[in-house]
This record gives C-alpha cells, structure tokens and sequence, in this order.
C-alpha cells in the first residue's frame, strides 16, 4: 500500500475501509492477548488500537484475532490439486501464505513447472511464495524431465515471490563439498536455503550447517531436534500425510527456543487436507499435547515470517498485510473468518465471495507422457532362477531388498500372485526415449489387474505394478490417455481412474472431487485384492532411488545402500 | 571463510586451527548452556562440539563462552576518538560489532564522512557496520556542512558494511508524509530502518512503525517500550551518557518478548567507556537488575544480528564469524579473552597482539573550520532593554527561554557574569559564509574567561561562551587553529585544549589521552567559575535547534516550540 494512502488513515485523519471491534488480538512480539481494534485499508493492517474509525465496522465480540498462518515448506503437489484449488482447500482453514516447494513439478517441467506455479498463484488469498527445488534430479541414476543447475535456478531467483532455496536434500553433497551441490550453496549465499537433514549428527550436522541450509523439517526425535536448534537451525515441526512428527518433537520445545521453530505440513494428501485440516491441525495437536496456544501461533506465523525474511506478515501490527483469522478457542484452534490482504475470503470453513481463478498459459505442463506405446514390451526374459523383489513396507517409504525364486513361463519371468509377487516397470515418460525398468514387487496385495500412476517419485515416470502385461499395459496407456494419472484396470478394462492432466500430478478439479475419484480408485485397488490404506502412495516410492534399499527406476534396479545399479536376477 | 577450506575440518577430516576446550557455551538459540568445545579455523566457528582436533588447543577450565557482543546503535564521534581508537577501548570490553551512525561526522563532511568511517574501521577487530544518518541537515534553521537527500543516501546503500537507514528522527516528516522524509523512507523500503521516536504514542506511533521504522531507542519507560514492542518495533534498551534508561526499562522485558530487544550505547564519553565500559557495563546493569544473564547475553547478540539481518555472527555456531568472549562470572560479565574473527584480540581488559591501523586518506575531514576570521565580531548593537537568554538546566538537553534585562555599554549588549549572563556565538565553520548567530546564556557559570569548541550538535559549527570578547575571540581562534576542539581561554591566554582534528569531532590519540586532556580542560573551566559536571557538554547541545525551548544556532535564535526563528531582544 502507498505510504501517501496509508500514513492519514493511520494517523486518524481519514476514516479506514474495515475496523474489527472489539477483539483480543494475539501479539506474537510480546506473547500477550490484547483487547482492542484492529483497523484495515486496502490490504494493509493500518492500525492496532481504540478509537479508529472505519467506512465498515465488524464488532468480533471478543474474539480473538491472530496473523494468517503461514506454512513454512509444502509441496503443493502432494494435495493433487493445483495452487489455486489447494488455496481453497486450506485458506478456509486460517492458512493465508505457503511457502511451496514444487519440486515434483520442477522434476516433471523443469523452469517452466516453476513458472507455472508462480503464474497460477498470482493473486490468490493465499500466497504463495516458491523457495527453488535444490535437487532436480535426485541422482542421474533415475531420469527426470528436467535438471536444474545453479545457473537454471539463480535465474528464477528474482522473480517475484520467489525467497531463495528448498530443502537441500543433497546432504553428502553439502559436507563433502561436491560439485554440483556445492555450485548451488555458492550461488545462494545470503539467501534463504532450507535444509533436510533426517537423522545426521554431529560433526556432519555441523559441516551441513556451516555449508548454508539454515532450518530442517526432517527430525524425528526431540534430541535430534534439540541438536538442530543448538547447531543454529530453526526447525519446522512437521506433520504431513506420511510423516507425523509433531507428538515426538513437541517436548524439545521451550519458551528460550520456540523463537527457531515453526509449523510444516510437507506433504498433505487430499483426503487429510478435508478431513484433518491444514495448520489447524497442527496448532490443534501442539495445544491438545499442551504447547502454550500464544506459542503456538508465534510458530505458525512470525516465526516462520522471520525466517523467510517476510518482513510485511506473521503480526498483526501497523503497515502488515491484513491477512487475519478470527477464532473463539484458544484451546480448539478452528477458523472463523480469513481476511486475506483486508478482504473476508472465507468464514466457518467454507470460501466467501468471488475468488480469483488465475487463467495462465499451462501448455509446459500439460500433455507431459510421452511414451512410444508401440514399442513397449513388459516381457522379462529368465537369466537366472532367483530375482530380486522390492519388498514394500507398510506406512513407510524404504523398502526391503529381497531375494526370490523366479516364475518363470516360456523363457519368461512372470508376476506370481499367488506368492505375492507382481511385477512392476517404470516407464520413462519425459523424453520418449523408450527406457523401461523392469522388476517385481512383494506387499502390494494385488490377485489380478493392474494398477499404474504418474506420479513416481521424484522423477515422476510412468510406474505400474500388475499381475499380467495386459492389466499392465491398459493401466499405463489409460494414464497416458489421461495425460497423467492414477489408473486401475483389469485385463484391457479401466477399472476406476483420477486425471491429472496438470504434469501428471494434479487434477484441474476442486480438492472435494479429487478425495471422492481417490476414493473410488482405491475401492477398485481393494477389488483387485490389495489391502493397504493407499497402495497409490506405495507405488509411487518404489521409483524413489534415494530412499533405501532396493528401488526401481526407468533405468534398472538400484541398490541404494551402494548407490548403484543391480541386476535382477541375482 | 571459502567452503572448500571450511568443510574437511568442519567435518572432522582436517584438524582446526584452534580448538577452545571444555567451556560453558552460551546457547543462545536454546538459552541453554552447554558444556562442550569449540573448533575455529581461519575467521569461522567450524564446528561446537566434542572431538575436534586443533593445531592448537586452549583448555578453557570451564569458563564461559559466549558470541561477540553487538552494540545495535551508536555514535562512534561521541567517544571523541576516530574508529580504530574505539575498537582499542571496546573490543577488550567484549564487543566486536557495531552498528555505527556517522551522524555527527555527516553534519560536518557528508558521504565524505560516512566514506571516511567505513575506509578507517576497514579490518579492525570490531566490525563496523553502518547504518546512514537520515536527517542531515536536522533543519534548515541551521547551516551543517552538508545535506544528505535520499539520492545521496542510496548511493552509499550498496557499500560493504552499509546496513540501511539509521535513526529516523524527523518524526513529523514520517507520519505526516513530507516530502523529503517520505522519499527516504520509499528509497529504503524493505532494508532496514531504524528509529528514533522519544514518547510517540497511540495512532502517530502505528502511523510511524507503518510507515517503515522498524526499531527504537529512545523509550524511557516500561510503559512507552511494551506500546513500541505490541507496534512490531525492536527496543534497543539504551544506556548511554546522557540518557540513562535500563533500570527504568528492564522491568518490560519479558521471556515473551525478550526476542524483540536488545542494546544500545548510542552516546559514551571518554570518561564513561574507559571507567564502567561499553556492553559490558550494560550486561551487569541488567543482569544486577534480575535479569536473566542468558537471556541479557541473547540481547547483546543474536537478537541484534537478526534485526540487523547479520546472518554471519551474534551465535556460537558453525559457519559463523568467530567473535567470541571468554568469561568467568554470569553474574558479573567480565570479558577475560575476546577472539575477533578467530584471533586473540584482548585478555583481561586489554588490546593483546599488533592490531590494523588502517591508513586512510582523510583530506576530507580534516581542516574542517573554515572562518574568516578577520570579518568577525561579537558586538551586539543593543536594540532594546530587555533580551532572550537560554537557560541551562543541568543535566539536560532541554533549556529554558528565558527574557532579561539588557545590561548595555556604550550602545552594545554585553556579558554580566555577575548576573550569571554570558555572550554566545555560534559561528559558521563550513562553509565561510561568515554568518554569526548572537545571544545570551544563563548556567555556564564562568565568571571570566570563555569557552568554545567545534562540538555543538547537530550542525557542529563553532560553539564560543564567555565574559568578554577578547577571551571569546582568543578561545574561538584557537578552536580553529587546532582545526577543530574544545578550548578554554581567559584574555588572550589559551589555559586549556582538546584538539579534535577530525571533523572538528574526533581526536586522533587513544581514548586515555583524549580522557585526561578532557580532565585538565574542565579544571581550566572550573578554575574560571564553571560548576557544571562537564560545561562543555552543556555548551554542546545549545545550538541544538530541535530540543526546546531555545537554541541559537549561526542563523539566530530559535523558539523551538514555535519552530521558528525570534529575535534576540524581546
């Protein structure tokens, strides 16, 4: 807001656009609750206090008023909806800025994923900053659709809404000081880098501290987290659909420290997002588990405000962001109103008014399969009598290397359901080059069909799992009919599926209609004998390479614990 | 430090140039403290922890250890000595940061003068950031040797060690949006701002803090510092000569909001750094107060570095600059040993090794009185019987405005010490307009002789009191043939003198000379009749035209209640 426009209505001498009466104002400077107005034009909180008048007044009867939350690392693509869907999803729940990490996106589309976001979040109620995926690829063991390096992302660097770097995943990169990653830390000196460090200690937590990554959302324990806090991060408590870490680390938490932490969701699946919530959920679980409220909210909002350097949010105080939530429990953490920059953008939960839908040009990430259908073949020719199999681990993202006796059917290795085991290809999708891993899988439950998906982390290929080649290969080109996918098919017949035509990771629909087709797709997995809570999400880490033991890309199967290739059959 | 140096020994693979063994380190992101050891290589902290091999090691005993200490604003001309004489008498004290605001010298030299600070502090042991006066010229009521418009201030922003924009005194011109202020404070917009609002409260206050001044120094009650914290404004808790707020502050600092204070010297005479000291001195104010010695040690540190957006030190932690103090006693902090950017720069009080002495090329603050000195004169030609007469009050900025009897000697106004009545000039020296301002003042108590000095605040022209004429020429002269200082004379005998060469503000001798000339200079006052604790601090402020009531500067006598000019005979 223009200074000339905020200083009279400041100073008194014109009236505001909106004055909210009577509140308790959360101060997350001083930790007190305040009983007073909040005063608003434009945007901009203008002033906090008795005595302004406004053009429209709003009495909040006690209530109490808190900064819009911010959410200090999310992917958005994890909710499967786009930025503009996933702002309905969970501004009506308090949330008013993100700061997102596309980094599945950036895998798939590469800059113009990245710019894509940044497009299709251009004036939403929610904002939505971008800190720049580090690690695209994750290793050159796996094929992306796109590899960024220092250069690709020091030109992304200032554009607007755009803070600095993402969780540095390249941990042995940072302390041992190699190429690639080393480049990258050089190049963003002085900026925000964010760091993902699971379980390192240390002098090699030190080396990776020193080396630039500046906060972690990966503890999971409260020492590993008071250990982080020491060596200087700040830590984002996080609870995601995967990893619920909030319970475990909340007893690290001091009035002395709470200053270094705040609140991530990481990755939130649809049905989560509508059922639990988004950082509610979060503030909602820290209170019940007996974290101060106040300071919980100072970790929700200024803490994570500070750090980002986002100086015009996170507190409600003069020449900040009118971005505002009014609740009635301290104990119960549920949003009543959402103001987003001075505007009521939704109340009870529920959207309000007329909300932006930027149209932006998305022909980078649509249309992202390209596969040559015709050349395919999922035929294993038997070169030995005993092969490796991926063993999946329920709830978990590792999986076990394991050592089978193959079935083998004129000359062919086939899937054996009856043993549990299916086989499973990767499908490189970005380029059309034709590669195809080929493997098995033990724990996905399946007894006929097939089951394939776009999303296949981090480079996002095509991955199907089944029980023949032709569930398989209806399930893979349904999802490249879709444009991308979640697909389930038995024999030639498409069983149940979810589009995601937006690079193969998002739906273009509301999050509701996303959670109902998931819901369908899974009854159909279930049907086909799988018993797992979400066979999709274990699919789509099986191409994971940098997450132990055994994975499979479109490359071939990788021993992650030695970081290299192996060959099937044993 | 260059990473590829930092990570083999940060991770363990190379040993440390210095290993500190066994200390007690303050933590302060955790307020924990810590016993453990400290590993430094080249200027940087590489790692805190056990295990680390050094070249050389120092057993500390169980000592304390804690980060370098940061002034977060203060007048380095003040201490009437140039940087690097500073550095010698507040590095051994603990403090190896400060945020310098070269407003006196600015006044006098303009960006010449700021060039010249940041050119003379270049390598010392104290890192000397600097944050850019804002007001200069204070009014134009007054001729200062330069004007500083927001265009002049931006082309010093991107200087190393430049932080942002310091102390914003021209309240008025920040909340009523005038325009040379407004330009200002849009040209910084989104650096940092510092503030200066003495009892601003209620709607002016969010008006101000909106408007971009994120800071204040000049609270001196618990009441005007929990209003400036609620706004969103870091407090830094001020302890200096003049203006003595801890005790009165220290009771509105909560474990809530301590994160949003910190400390400030602002202004320290000779006398006051080298008898109670500088940060040191308001640590075991505060900590004798009750505060908590941690969290005192976290305001002297990390809360300033993250206000001043100095992500490089304020912590013992890895990648940090290693400006570290060894100490024994929490409750009495006494520096022991001060390491500056890993040396050993101080042991027990004193500078320990050869330290820079930067040689810098300072033509441009040097011969800085310019008068013709032959055009002036003291005579005022009486007008009337009765004239205006600023009244001293001991002990403070603020002066009466006083009206007496005219005593007259053939046709002209004349000093009646017996009266308490003394001439005052305050003669242009910047720039030989030869301008002469004129009047009366009550409470110097000389009863012969004169005083004058190149000190008189903020304009720093010529400043002479006295008896008669011949003594006030004799002192005023000599003033100028010293090319700056403070002088005291009777007759044509010059009894006493401090040069001040640089800018009329700084001597070039250590800080223990220019205390034990200042000595001999207030005995020469003392033996013409001065009762004042230090009479040319008086004289200092009284050309000072924006503290009431009434101030002369060298275009008159100033009625600052009415912000204009009066005349001297009523």
């Amino acid at each position: 807001m223009e200074l000339a426009r905020f200083l009279p209505i400041a100073r008194g001498d014109k009236p505001a656009d909106l004055v909210l009466r009577n509140g308790r104002v959360i101060n997350v400077f001083t930790g007190e609750i305040v009983e007073t107005d909040v005063a608003i034009a434009g945007d901009t909180i203008v002033g906090v206090g008795p005595d302004y008048e406004g053009r429209e007044e709003m009495d909040l009867g006690g209530r109490y008023v808190c900064p819009g939350l911010i959410d200090a690392h999310v992917h958005v693509e994890s909710s499967m909806v786009t930025p503009p869907q996933f702002a309905r999803a969970v501004v009506p729940r308090g949330t008013t800025t993100v700061v997102a990490d596309p980094h599945e996106i950036a895998n798939v589309a590469g800059a113009g994923g990245i710019r894509y976001v940044l497009a299709v979040s251009e004036g939403l109620p929610l904002t939505v900053y971008v800190n720049l995926p580090s690690c695209v690829p994750a290793t050159h063991m796996g094929t992306a659709g796109a590899a960024l390096s220092a250069d690709d992302l020091l030109a992304l660097a200032d554009l607007p809404r755009v803070i600095g770097l993402a969780e540095f995943m390249n941990v042995p990169g940072a302390v041992l000081g190699l190429p690639g990653a080393l480049e990258k830390l050089v190049a963003f000196q002085g900026r925000v880098i964010d760091g993902h460090a699971p379980g390192i200690t240390g002098k090699w937590l030190q080396a990776y501290v020193g080396a630039g990554p500046g906060s972690d959302h990966e503890c999971t324990t409260a020492d590993e987290m008071l250990e982080k806090l020491r060596a200087g991060m700040v830590v984002f408590v996080r609870e995601s659909t995967a990893a619920k870490n909030l319970r475990a680390l909340l007893p690290a938490v001091t009035l002395y420290n709470s200053r270094r932490c705040a609140f991530a969701t990481d990755d939130r699946h649809p049905a989560d997002l509508l059922d639990e919530g988004h950082l509610d959920h979060l503030i909602r679980l820290a209170v019940a588990e007996g974290l101060d409220p106040v300071t919980a909210l100072q970790m929700a909002t200024l803490n994570a405000a500070e750090w980002f350097r986002l100086c015009d949010r996170g507190a409600v105080a003069p020449g900040r962001r009118a971005d505002l939530v009014v609740f009635s429990n301290l104990k119960d953490f549920r949003a009543g109103m959402v103001f987003a920059g001075g505007v009521l953008v939704a109340r009870d939960g529920n959207p309000v008014g007329d909300w932006p839908m930027p149209v932006v040009d998305d022909a980078n990430v649509r249309n992202t399969v390209h596969v040559e259908w015709e050349r395919l073949s999922f035929a294993i020719p038997a070169r030995g009598e005993r092969v490796r199999v991926i063993g999946i681990v329920p709830d978990q993202v590792v999986t076990e290397h394991l050592v089978e006796p193959a079935k083998v059917v004129d000359g062919l290795a086939v899937a054996d359901p009856e043993r549990g085991l299916l086989k499973l290809a990767v499908i490189e999708r970005h380029k059309r080059t034709g590669r195809v891993g080929l493997g098995f899988v033990r724990g996905l439950g399946l007894q006929r069909g097939a089951l394939a998906g776009s999303v296949g982390h981090d480079a996002h290929n095509l991955i199907v799992a089944g029980c023949d080649d032709t569930s398989m290969m209806a399930a893979a080109r349904a999802v490249g009919d879709l444009g991308g996918g979640l697909v389930a098919a038995a024999g030639e017949k498409v069983l149940a599926a979810v589009p995601l035509p937006i690079a193969g990771l998002m739906s273009d629909r509301p999050v509701e209609a996303v959670r109902d087709q998931m819901e369908r797709l899974v009854e159909a997995a279930r049907g086909l004998g799988s018993a797992l809570h979400d066979p999709f999400m274990a699919l789509g880490f099986l191409a994971l390479e940098v997450i132990p033991a055994l994975k499979l890309t479109d490359q071939g199967l990788v021993d992650v614990d030695k970081f290299d290739f192996v060959p099937l059959f044993d």
